[in-house]
């Protein structure tokens, strides 16, 4: 069989693109409604996408004037999503810097029981002071702590999933004997961050450990990433810095011990779909005039460390900006951003567009066929194992992608027809973790 | 209209009998199954109960060998139930020891949404040392430090809940203004065990604030109920102590300054239905036999905080106890579990039998009718605003309840024949708290 993609909707309130709640199809208060989103998890769905994935953040961003605001915590929202589907895989963002491993491995443990094997989980360290402020700190961590504690805390997660091997549960009420306590193994951790005794309060669930994400491109980041995570979502402007980061990664990866095939790569695209090019790019400027400067000015000058008097719309960036190592949060996305105003000589006002289209991320406008091809350009040219799916505007954006694309993708050979397998590891074609193997006698 | 009850069904495995899962009726591993619970939580709203309720704790009991063990996380399982059900409140504890008030206020407000106002919280503190070594301790904190703490959060809490003004949100497209940064407050909470500077990252939710239930009945107990619960779930073995503890609370709650019907107070009945009182005693009887009393004296010489060889089957309680005072953990239970055996002179093996049935709830063997006469009576007589029915088999103890008891209530027009109101603090009778009020020009 020719070599699969592997396709993640990511879902965010009625679109991507930061104006596209002020177009008439959108319900502003859509990102409230849990039936929004069972809607887009069914057309995911019948597209037959690998996942569907929503970020978080524990904090109210600046402000709520400019765009939809606030939204439903993402384990409760995923659990809601498993009783509305059947296949699709279900990845939530949680932050490994205001949490505790024991009530998040238990969320995620139960998730993965509850969906029958179809949880995964985005391991973010939280960038932002404003978050730290959320949870007895004044400040944010330091970069490095973050990834320190992000480390140590999927290893504690580890050993509680693994803490009841698949057979403890026996069920023997003839004997009345429920379990068999020498399967059961208390995490014992004692480390720098964290000190967890006990076994999870929950039996092994259907995938072992659910399928572990990162998102971070630093080199902090991009560590944890070889060392831990099954799928990376990753933010690429062009071919060459998607095949630098994919070999820079699939080789971290084998230097860890790992096979690097079980690393999935998953660059983010957010398709502007029209039935002819000019219709896309019309899409793309009619969402471009819906944005408001002002708001997306000052955001800018925060992520840049500017005051936003430094910047002005028509001009390009300032030179003098700070290097990416005395940036605390959210590193790659700020050399990424800086990166590609200087490279397109971008004035504030166009970079703004296109951060606004997909914060970061790739924008494309184009025919069904063409999104096509550009998904199979990067696919074929070690640039990809597969995309994280961002429409600009949802659900209209999933639902084109998924009624035009995808079967231009099926027709090449490249996507499954009909799901083949039953959990989110089985979809991304990931081996189930062992476990504690029983001692040998 | 007379005086309304108020029902809610505390769901726990396959029943609150220790040894129901051995019925041949039972299934060992429902309770890692969601459909399980579907069932259940069907069934209660069929019997238009006000609530479910789901105990919590984050730790894995002593031994997975006696019982069924493990689970699924409150929060998500009642998700899931949200799916399922459409009127019936859910109820989850929820540890204010080892969870963090930003991220758990935003989860119920999350569920609060995602069920159309029907999610309720009972606060609890945590006993044991088992729970805080999960949690990067060494031991649990002093009981008056978790009812601080305990109180502390709910204040932040409430912040948290109240931090949008209900039309904080606008939407307003043709202007481009998604909402007004005026209505928002943020919690700017520094106290002894909380900093929160931030707004909640949820807008305000049905209920404005989930219902809060309260089920400790130690002095510290009792005061947070009094200034907090809108609900009260207690174990009260006779009339007498109901009725005192029933006085006690409600005096408590006034001199807070509330009104004391705004309190809800709900002692549990585990109660075992025949068509016949023979064949009610049967089936205690019944289940009592399965009983391990092996495991059960190891349990109970815990909570007593004695060597097991100090207790034996046949003997009554040694006289040489600690008082309440030097218990940390579970002060009532531990005080309920001493008058109950001093006060019937009970051996070892018949206390272990009553607490197997109802873990020092009080269990009532009886017909229909003589069930229906039991609530009534403490109903009628100033000892409870409604009951917490703890089934000691389930579902089959829940449905004869359901089925059976409920039309009895019904024909005696003490409980709902239809449910009339939507959210859970309409359920029972409880104002929407209102918020933030608009500032007056």
């Amino acid at each position: 069989m020719t070599r699969q993609l592997h396709l993640n909707a990511f879902l965010m309130t009625v679109g991507h693109h930061e104006a596209a709640w002020r177009l008439p199809e959108s319900d502003p208060f859509a990102h409230l409604d849990v039936q929004h989103y069972v809607r887009l998890a069914r057309i995911a769905e019948r597209g037959k996408l690998d996942s569907l994935f929503l970020a978080d953040s524990p904090v109210l961003w600046n402000s709520v004037g400019h765009r939809p605001s606030g939204g439903l915590e993402p384990t409760v929202l995923l659990t809601a999503l498993a009783g509305a589907t059947e296949r699709i895989g279900l990845i939530a963002t949680a932050s490994t810097s205001y949490n505790e491993p024991y009530n998040l491995a238990r969320r995620f443990a139960s998730l993965d029981h509850v969906s029958g094997g179809r949880a995964g989980w985005n391991v973010v360290t939280t960038a932002g002071p404003d978050a730290a402020r959320n949870f007895n700190l004044d400040d944010q961590p330091a970069h490095r702590d973050r990834y320190a504690r992000a480390a140590e805390f999927v290893d504690v997660s580890r050993k509680l999933w693994d803490s009841w091997e698949d057979d403890a549960a026996l069920g023997d009420k003839a004997n009345g004997v429920w379990g068999d306590d020498t399967k059961i193994h208390p995490a014992g951790h004692t480390g720098e961050y964290f000190q967890v005794a006990g076994a999870l309060n929950v039996p092994r669930s259907p995938q072992g450990h659910p399928l572990l994400v990162q998102a971070g491109s630093s080199e902090d980041g991009k560590a944890l990433a070889a060392r831990y995570a099954d799928a990376v979502f990753t933010a690429q402007q062009t071919l060459e810095d998607a095949q630098a980061f994919y070999a820079d990664l699939k080789r971290r990866a084998l230097a860890e011990g790992r096979d690097p095939d079980t690393v999935k790569i998953l660059p983010g695209i957010v398709p502007a779909i029209g039935s002819t090019q000019a219709e896309a790019l019309a899409l793309e400027e009619e969402l471009e005039q819906l944005i408001k400067p002002e708001y997306a000015l000052r955001q800018l000058a925060q992520t840049l460390k500017l005051d936003p008097s430094a910047l002005h719309l028509d001009r390009e960036l300032p030179d003098d900006l700070p290097d990416e190592d005395e940036i605390e949060a959210a590193k790659s996305r700020y050399t990424l951003i800086v990166e590609l105003a200087r490279r397109e000589r971008l004035t504030v006002r166009q970079l703004i567009g296109r951060l606004g289209g997909g914060r970061g991320h790739r924008t494309f406008a184009g025919t069904p066929e063409q999104v096509a091809d550009a998904i199979q350009h990067w696919f074929d040219n070690g640039a990809a194992d597969g995309f994280n799916i961002m429409a600009p505007v949802l659900p209209s954006g999933l639902e084109v992608f998924v009624d035009q694309v995808v079967p231009i993708l099926q027709r090449r050979g490249l996507f499954r027809t009909e799901y083949t397998t039953r959990t989110l590891r089985d979809h991304y074609g990931l081996p189930r973790p062992a476990g504690v193997l029983k001692s040998s006698v």
